[in-house]
């Protein structure tokens, strides 16, 4: 099933990631494709919407990346809790069904990349080529070409968590399978 | 009044941030001290402890943190979501008395850096000299030196917000004012 896409306008594509949630991470290469969960991403920049991503050398995904220079990062939700642990603590490397389990759709939208089912939003990614960063940081800058998300959870450049069913909120890991899902709005009144 | 600090060892500085939360700055440099939020903070590495964090060019806090090298990030809490707002608005260049909010108490810890009190967690950091990421990104590449966390919201290597007030729960930053508190915790079963 695809899932429902609304364009998020690249000026507000950084308010996807501004609250700090763990993310997901697919690549594809000639045929090979990997997903797996990242806590250490971020925003680098408004227009064009840059992030930082961080790919130890160990992850098969970071093969896929450095091969192809492109990438998607994408906002899973309390109800995907269990796919993020598996995809952040199993390996295609020694694990080579990693990618069958049982909460894990995929679909393709306009490129080659694996994009998850069931996500909050979606950002398609590409690498801004900075040797030092990833050799001696495994820090990753990248650009955000294109951003949607289902329209349920964000809309008009703002999350809508309070609307939705606790399932759709945001994961933030802590470590070792701990998160916590985001939690009340609050509204600064300066 | 100085906080209640419980030394956090550095192997598990990283789980200050990794959930996310917006943090505020503090640098001192020759007298001159500053505090500013910041929503673009990130883990980098486990041990040492690195962090990432934006720091734009118009920033008075940027110009101490490049003469002095050395800044402290702190967790803030969402008792402090109107301080933290005024402190990410509000500049030392424009606003000579931005220091004056009445939310705002500082204390000293053993270094020139002023500490915010009413936080969750201070780290100390020193900056890892990256000419190239902070002239074409913004983007500061620290190592934790110290950090420190109140024993009733992190303890054991953990936060602990389910059994603490409403209030102490970190704040996530999206947009123009509108935070989110981190909310309920979950935990992997695998």
């Amino acid at each position: 099933m695809i899932p429902q896409l609304q364009t998020v306008p690249l000026e507000k594509a950084y308010r996807l990631l501004n609250h700090g949630p763990t993310v997901l991470v697919s690549a594809s290469h000639q045929g090979r494709s990997d997903v797996m969960a990242a806590a250490w991403a971020g925003v680098l920049d408004f227009m064009p919407p840059k992030l930082t991503l961080v790919l130890d050398k160990s992850t098969y995904t970071r093969e896929l990346v450095e091969a192809s220079g492109r990438l998607a990062i994408q906002i899973p939700c309390a109800a995907q809790l269990e796919l993020v642990q598996h995809l952040g603590t199993q390996s295609l490397h020694t694990a080579v069904d990693k990618l069958l389990h049982p909460a894990l759709e995929l679909f393709y939208h306009g490129d080659d990349l694996p994009y998850v089912v069931g996500c909050n939003a979606w950002l398609r990614c590409r690498v801004l080529h900075e040797p030092n960063n990833q050799d001696a940081y495994d820090l990753f800058i990248l650009e955000v070409e294109a951003a949607w998300a289902d329209p349920a959870v964000f809309a008009h450049g703002r999350w809508h968590f309070e609307q939705a069913p606790a399932e759709r909120r945001s994961l933030h890991h802590v470590a070792g399978g701990h998160y916590y899902a985001i939690g009340e709005a609050l509204n600064a009144s300066t």
